[in-house]
């Protein structure tokens, strides 16, 4: 625990989401209130932008449009893929970040991301430490994915939550409209953990959802599948929906939306397409019906329009608690969500937790909240999400659209 | 003109849109209120309600879920798309529905569409002249491709724009956000008008639009489209929107959409994909650049949620007044939309058109609003669309969802 006076720095990294940004204004409101903090920078594509040295002086902003980032989806200062190597292999990366770091005199060091991203933080964390160069790290969770370790839940789910439910209920509404059958197969994102998919029966819950629900923990058998959804049509005019979760995978492992495109299309090209096209196909071919594929593609993590409240506020909250937790001698920390469950009202606190554990690590939906021979969801699941999407939170109305943040993105010069 | 007395009758028709509703809430909340008619009945999936003599006693629902129809997307009664036979050709339908009329004194008849929709409302309106029974006949348009004639626009579209709108600035965001390229091809409906695929413009006019913008009236080269996303990618990091309308054609008059699928995927089936998946898979084959296919499908025309105040009302008012029209004596009308445009403010106003001049005609997007040679769209659009987005107006929230109308369907009996 060192109390350290210096510049910190904030970077983003990994898949947008609606709140990202929400995080970041946290961090930046609060690091340009704090005394040891002698100038605040964001980096500009994560880990990238600290390699490059291009990051912004948010000093510079106008405290208007930090306020707005509130309400602004995806990553304002740009993202990155980019995996640092370890150490004991090749210590480039880590030398130029250190070489960085004390140019500017950078004491604090704030990273927001999923799993791969608390890899990356933990990275530098230990390298730092190693070196003896004192700096206060400090991750903030984000993924709509919803699938770190350790955390209650994730800033990004809860609205990618939200969007979906909504939309869903919509869809429910619009696909039942005829006099006519149609099965509509909704594709939600979510590779390895089936928070997203699950999130539909929170549709379900206000009786406008999805007839079926299949998430990537639990085998997929297309088979079952086609007589899951035979069943729903037999009983239902031919009307079925069901939501499927983009990381099925079959008993041997293989992703169902891998496919290889052939020459199909009117000029003989390859047609690009995902899970819920794949499995369109299968069922308009072998059950006659007609079919409607759906992805709900970026706006699921992007639609910030659909934010939940409490989801943009803990998202602000977590960015605002790690720099209070770094100037206060913290390090080598990831922010968790705990909540409490004994409360009568949801209660839910941001703490901290070493960033070793949340690196690399993944957190599935508990298989006993699948039900239904893997093609429901239980109640307790709808216990757990529904108080995480609760309220509006988004940008305000000029001209009809949202008044996004509008960054000046001035870099920052030594 | 005509003074009656008797039942009324409204029925739905055609795709739906998310403020089809707000005009059955229109008509129903002013049909109850009016002392010359004398029963208020919704049909079961249009035409096909009637014919089939099913439809719902709208007196016994409860005036607050009246009042959530305005903001409750799909058609609540139930849609159809079932086209009338010419009366010389085939008076089966025509005798049924008279016979239906005269069983439930139905005097006035109203019916919620678009062109097909007024097609069938003309065409019931003409027999019922023919043979003499007094029933009043207003027709009350819809439709999110807003290609009705003689309307300055039609309930439906701006919802639709403003999703679509809302929806290209916050992907912009997430799709521009890594330090790697992305070809974003988005799909928007409208099969021969592109008024919908031009509504993406307004995304531009605030900064966070698309870089290329198809719509179906202008012949679509595929050579020029990859020769266009190639300029756009050279000259901005390989990042690209693009956003085009399902109803693009060649110059020969194929549809690009319009392919048949191979058997191409993990399981040897056909997929299913529509027009975004088919130029995604040239531009990533020509260009070899990352490519993401995104279809705005139903959610463009059911996201009440992101519907616009003004539309709401809007088609509200054409419900409501369609109802004082015909109880004032109109009939065989259309109620259409006047807007003046030497108003300082946005002003426009319901009034009747005659029905056969609606039915079966369409009106596309002016070829001089088509500009840089048909990938781009002028600056008049925008003066045209945009004050029609204005305004937020959903249905409240319950449990962090939107609470839509229930209503209790209740077959009327004779």
């Amino acid at each position: 625990m060192k109390n350290l006076k210096g510049a910190c720095i904030f970077g983003q990294s990994g898949g947008p989401t609606s709140v990202i940004n929400s995080s970041a204004a946290g961090v930046f409101i609060e690091a340009l209130k704090q005394q040891n903090i002698t100038a605040v920078y964001g980096a500009e594509h994560g880990i990238v932008g600290i390699l490059g040295e291009k990051f912004y002086d948010m000093s510079k902003e106008d405290p208007k449009e930090l306020e707005l980032l509130k309400y602004t989806p995806s990553s304002a200062l740009g993202s990155a893929r980019y995996k640092l190597k370890d150490v004991a292999e090749d210590d480039t990366d880590y030398k130029r970040i250190l070489e960085v770091f004390k140019k500017y005199d950078i004491r604090y060091f704030f990273y927001n991301g999923g799993n791969d991203s608390m890899d990356t933080c933990n990275k530098v964390s230990k390298y730092l430490q190693s070196v003896g160069y004192d700096c206060n790290v400090i991750g903030v969770p984000k993924t709509i994915d919803n699938d770190l370790y350790g955390t209650d839940h994730c800033p990004g789910y809860a609205s990618a939550a939200k969007y979906i439910a909504t939309t869903i209920m919509e869809c429910n509404l619009d696909a039942k409209v005829y006099n006519f059958g149609l099965v509509c197969i909704i594709e939600v994102m979510g590779r390895n953990a089936g928070w997203l998919a699950a999130s539909a029966e929170l549709a379900n819950y206000k009786g406008l959802g999805a007839d079926l629900i299949y998430l990537p923990e639990v085998p997929f058998d297309v088979d079952k599948f086609v007589s899951d959804v035979a069943a729903v049509c037999e009983r239902n005019d031919n009307k079925c929906i069901a939501v499927v979760s983009e990381g099925l995978k079959t008993a041997d492992g293989k992703y169902v939306g891998d496919f290889k495109a052939g020459a199909n299309d009117l000029f003989g090209h390859a047609t690009l397409g995902g899970l819920a096209g794949i499995l369109g196909g299968i069922i308009k071919e072998r059950l006659n019906v007609k079919v409607r594929p759906i992805e709900l593609s970026l706006m699921q993590r992007c639609g910030a329009h659909l934010a939940s409240r409490v989801d943009v506020e803990e998202a602000f909250n977590a960015g605002a608690f790690a720099v209070k937790s770094a100037v206060a001698g913290e390090t080598d920390k990831m922010v968790v969500f705990e909540r409490d469950y004994n409360a009568k009202e949801y209660s839910c606190k941001p703490v901290l937790m070493p960033l070793e554990l949340a690196a690399n690590t993944e957190r599935t939906v508990p298989l006993e909240w699948i039900t239904e021979g893997g093609k429901g969801i239980s109640e307790e699941f709808v216990k757990y999400a529904l108080p995480l999407i609760q309220g509006d939170a988004k940008a305000p109305l000029e001209d009809g659209l949202p008044r996004f943040a509008q960054l000046k993105k001035i870099y920052a010069q030594k």
